[in-house]
This record gives C-alpha cells, structure tokens and sequence, in this order.
C-alpha cells in the first residue's frame, strides 16, 4: 500500500526536542513516511483548543490521514489510548475528548484501544507518550494495515463539553470560541443553522448582546476600524477588524455571546 | 514529471489550522508533493517583507520550484489572483505587488491570471484564497503541466513601492529594509552598487547621517557591544552586534538611512 | 542508495528566509530528500541548549540520519567545519563545542574537517555557512557516500563545558541544565546513577538546598500548585508543576542546584 500520510497535532511547542523525536520514531518505521504539521502550538494541556482545530482541518486531507493528537494532560494515567477509523481518516490520541468535535459530525467509525505494546517503542515512559506510542503506533498505521491488531474494541470515548450554538425565538445564540493568530474570533454559529435563503441587510448581529456587529461578504469592504462578521471559510460566523486585531480591539475572549437575529424589525 | 517542489510563504502564522490546511489540500491533490516552508510568520499583512523574503530566498531552491505566496489583505475582493513562470521557478499569489521584488530582476516572465476554478476547491471561500485556489492550483501544477489552462496571459501586475538605494556623490545611500530574528538591520545597498574594487579601509558608513558604523568582514572580528556594518549572505550591506541585537541596542527601525562613502578624506 | 534523512538543529528561527534556504539547498542537491525539523528556537548563540536538544533527540532517529547542526557565532572566523560518522548517525556542523554532549556517550567515531569545497555554494558566504557549507554537504552525503571525501580526519573537537551531576555521600548532586516550553525543569541527575534499585519514599530531592520536592511518577498525581519531580522521558529527573509552569511558578533557572539523598534518616 502507499503510504497513508501523518498530521501532527499538539501542544508540545517547537522549541525543544519533543517534535523532532515524533517525527524521528515515525521515520525509524517507515522511512517514506509523509509528515505535515497542522500546530504544535496549542495552548498548553488545551484539549477544546486542539479540538477545534482538529475539527477545521479534518475536511480538508487527504483520504485515510492519520492524526496524531496530543494535547495530554493525562499522560501516565490510566487514561486510555485509542485510535479511531472513520470514513476519511484515522485519529491517535489519547481519550480525554480531544475527538469530540469531529466525532459529532461523523457516523461510521470504528473505535479501538491502543493496548498491542508490539507498536511501542520500549521502554514505554511516562511522561511522552506522543513518542514511544502515538507517533510510533502512527508509523506502523502509516504503512501497513495493523487497525485491527491495535487493542479491542471500545464503544464509547471521553467527551468534553463544546461550546454549542442553538436556535432561539428569531435567531440563534452562539458564543466565541477561538481566536485565532490575527486575533479573529470564530464563532460557533454555522451558516447552515440560518433558517432562510441567503443573508440580507436584516441580520441583526450583536456581540455581549449590546454592541451591534456589521455583516460584510470579505475583510476588504469593511470600513478601517469597525467589528464586522463574515461568514469565515469553515461556515462559521467570525468577527473580524480590517488590518487589524478585533480582540484586541474590542477586547473579546472565548466565550463571549454572539447572537444573531432575523426580521424586518429592527 | 517529477513532483515540482511548493515552497509555501505566508503570513498565517502556525498557531492554527491555516497552514495544516493549505498542505492538506496539497496532498489531496498530489500525494508525492514536496512541500517546504518559508516561513509564515511575516507580520500579517505585510506585503513588503513578503516581497522580501521571497527575493533573499529565490536564488536557493531547486528549479522550477512553485512559490506559494499568501499574504492577501485582499483576499475577496476583485484583487487577481496570478502565477507567474520565470526562469527559475513559478509564483503563485495574490496581485497585490508580493512578487514585485523578484520581478525587478527577472527578464522572460510568462505571467497569467488564475481563473480556471477546475483547480479549485469548492466553494470558494472569501476568506481563505490561500487553501481554496492557491494551493489547490499549487497542488495540480506540482504534478502536470497545467500553466496554460490556469487563465489567459496579464501583461503587468500590481508594484509595491520598494526603497532602493541610489548612487549619490563619492557613495550610496539606503535604507534599513529588513529587521531579521537575530536583531541584524539589513539594507538595500548591494555589493554590486560600490564603484571600486575590493572593500577598503576607506569605505565610511553612517546610519541616521551622524553615527559612525565600522566594516567587519564577520561577526567574530567585531568588538564585543559596537555596531558594525558586513556584506551579507546576499551581498547586501548589513548592521549587526555581535552577539546581540542591533534593532534593540541602537533602536533601528526600517527606514533609518544608511549612507556609504567612499575616498580618503575621511 | 536510500536517502539518509537530514534533520535541521538550528538558532536561526523561522521569521526569515534562513529555514527555507538550507531546504532549498538540500532539495536542489538531492530532490529526493527526506527534511525534518528538530527545532529552530535554539536561543541565538546558545551552543550549550542546541547540545543538549540534539543530546536528547539522538536515540529516537532513524539510523543513519544526517544531523545539521548550526548555532554557529564563530561563523566566517576560522573555527573548523566538522563532519562525525557515529554509529546512528552523522553530525554537521561548526567546531564550536556543539556535539560535546553526544559524543560523550558514543565510541566508535570518525571525525573529518569539512574543507572539499566541491560540495559547497559558491560563493561561500562569511555569514551563511548553514546555507553554503552546511546544508549543501548535508544534501550530497544524503545520497551518495561522500563522508570520505569531505576532508582530511581529525583527531580532537572542541569541548563545551557540560554541567554535570555527581555522586556524593549518600546522594547525588546535580543541576537544572534546561527549561522546555511547558516550564518543566530538566536536570543532568540521570536515573541510572542512583546507587540502588527502584525509586522509593525514602529519596529526598531538594531544589536549592532547602526546598523539598515531592517524588511522583507522572504528572497526573502531582498535587495541583506543588513543584514535582519525575523521571523523564529521557530517564533525567525532571521538575515539575501540574498543568503550570515550574519555571514561573518556583522562578527556577538553570544552573539551579538539584540535590538528591537516599536513605531512611529523612
């Protein structure tokens, strides 16, 4: 088989030797292993943030990735390790609910614990797992078809508790829940869950319910200064400041309420 | 063909899914790319160090080398989107004067506009150019010839102003241009803009008109905490302290003059 | 031949275009090449931490893995290029003290001076000899058996001074000698210098004399808020707090005293 590609997810940095062994223990494997990195640079022990990030990028690899996610507070407890198969990738972590998010929206998947020491690279320590079994678990997946072989069968992981949008009298209420590098920050609020046609000049978006958010179609027509929302490239609504930084600005966080709401009457 | 080499250059930063992405649809579309990074930490929005660092890097990569340049203030808006053939490589961005650097030194360009959306990945978002058509163009030029189907042929495209050092009386006279990791300044003026021969004693350098800054052939000749002046690694005019950073010792920012004399009336 | 494998050590950062021309150099050489990033985040000038990185990734590569190395502030003086085959692996690099640390735990080397300048970028710079010395000869021993014909073998390398952990009476005395990106403390007290078998209550670690320092086997144990210390990844006494930073917490810097004692008398 050809080689199924690796993406690295976690929050081990870049400035020590953490990523390097990953990648080193995959290659030791299989020496054409190809390695992309999606971040290393979650926020510390931060399982939502890698979790949303995993859940941005996860549509858009190529068939049968595999994922290797390690945000791992736990790591040398009894937490499990698993991997899980869906219809288009494989994901290694450890079970602390870093999958949810993606997992919510998948429905075939086959899910198994990560108990067969064969793939491990011995001794096992207790602290980086990401080396001695996820990426090195990762390596053997990566080229040999070895799923099946990895541990039995689990039918329900960990979950953590997303942030969700839902739908009010007239509108939906969502919250903030990332920001990213240019200090824009996504919402939970999908386009899909708007309940007519395409966007008018009668959305009515509010941030901390009173500061009212401008719609704009693309960063270039808002005017220098304001918050406005777009709808971002994942379908998430998403309130940005041209050339600059709306959290800063406007001193947003993960968290904040976002509502929108429809109607002629505002 | 062998697999073309992408060389991604961006303002994305790494802290989130942007990057993870962009290489994702790359292997998507051609499972045996090489991809390699530039950077993508050119401070958002900053079309001109992108142009910069495009130049210092262009002459070191294999031959026909795709450079993705996404730095895209733009991105939505009427702005092109281009991909440029040159000599030795093939550019691909946003027309926003990225490649202008490059240019200025390239004769036999083919330059056309990316219109062709059979390589794009659909939708098209208006936020996120960079995974949605030019990596995905990216991808299907890395593997086939495909440079002629992208669109039909532009004849200029958008110039960014570049500081230029010009020739005055007995000297030159420039510009700080760049500030890299290690704090060094570095200028526009090249090597190749001295009217004489091998550099001498009698060569005068100031930087903000009145201070004095001596030639070193290489860090380690330098006195420890002076600013020094030596030709860089692409025979540019560079301010260093050895050991130390010039931008915060001396304060320089991009735009501070530097001027070159030559003559012994110093 | 298969490719070796080239990984990058560097203090060059990843702002600039230093990263992408020691890849392009190396992809022009050998398009073949397989590239991975231990770090780049070296402090500028740092020799010591990039010794103790490439220390602490070295066994956990595949065999014959090409390190380059390059923390290089004597660069353009006449300190030596070297090149050292050991029995996993060749280093690259300058003679400055860098490979000290790996060294100190390998037999059977062959050191060569690097001064065939077939295989260098002309013209060499005085600043870049990660891009024209380095990486180019990185990319030819990558796919052809060139270790020969590098240079002339030399006998003796430059030294760094390495802090070491010693026995004394009744313990081991050591030091902080690296703070990773979590603020973990990593010390040089290894665990198989303890003079007797497992780990029991009755070891007593201090930090700074007189601040105790509870033994727990992985982070999940620890008490929340208390500075800890386990046995690495690496089998090196590592301090600790639970979700936070050591560092910060317990203002540790290297070169801290770690004490351990056996013993029932505590």
């Amino acid at each position: 088989m050809a080689s199924r590609p690796i993406a690295l997810l976690t929050d081990f940095g870049v400035k020590d030797h953490y990523v390097g062994s990953i990648k080193g223990v995959i290659l030791r494997i299989n020496p054409n292993a190809v390695i992309f990195d999606i971040t290393h640079e979650v926020r510390p022990q931060q399982v939502n943030e890698a979790a949303f990030i995993l859940n941005s990028v996860y549509r858009y690899v190529p068939k049968e990735t595999i994922f290797v996610v390690v945000v791992d507070p736990g790591v040398g407890s009894k937490r499990k390790a698993v991997c899980i198969k869906t219809q288009n990738a494989f994901l290694i972590g450890p079970d602390n609910g870093v999958f949810t998010h993606v997992l919510s929206n998948e429905k075939k998947v086959e899910m198994r614990l990560i108990t067969n020491d064969r793939y491990f690279v011995k001794p096992v320590s207790s602290t980086f797992h990401g080396r001695d079994i996820f990426a090195a678990v990762a390596g053997h997946l990566s080229c040999r078809d070895i799923f099946k072989s990895l541990g039995p069968k689990v039918a329900k992981l960990r979950q953590i508790h997303l942030l969700k949008a839902v739908h009010q009298k007239n509108g939906v209420r969502g919250q903030v829940v990332y920001i990213d590098r240019f200090g824009n920050a996504i919402t939970n609020i999908r386009y899909d869950m708007l309940s007519h046609g395409p966007l008018s000049e009668r959305l009515r978006i509010t941030l901390r319910n009173n500061f009212r958010v401008e719609e704009r179609p693309f960063f270039g027509v808002a005017r220098s200064g304001e918050l406005f929302a777009l709808w971002n490239s994942n379908q998430y609504l998403e309130l940005a400041v041209k050339n600059d930084s709306a959290e800063q600005k406007f001193k947003i966080k993960v968290g904040d309420l976002v509502c929108l709401n429809y109607g002629k009457d505002h």
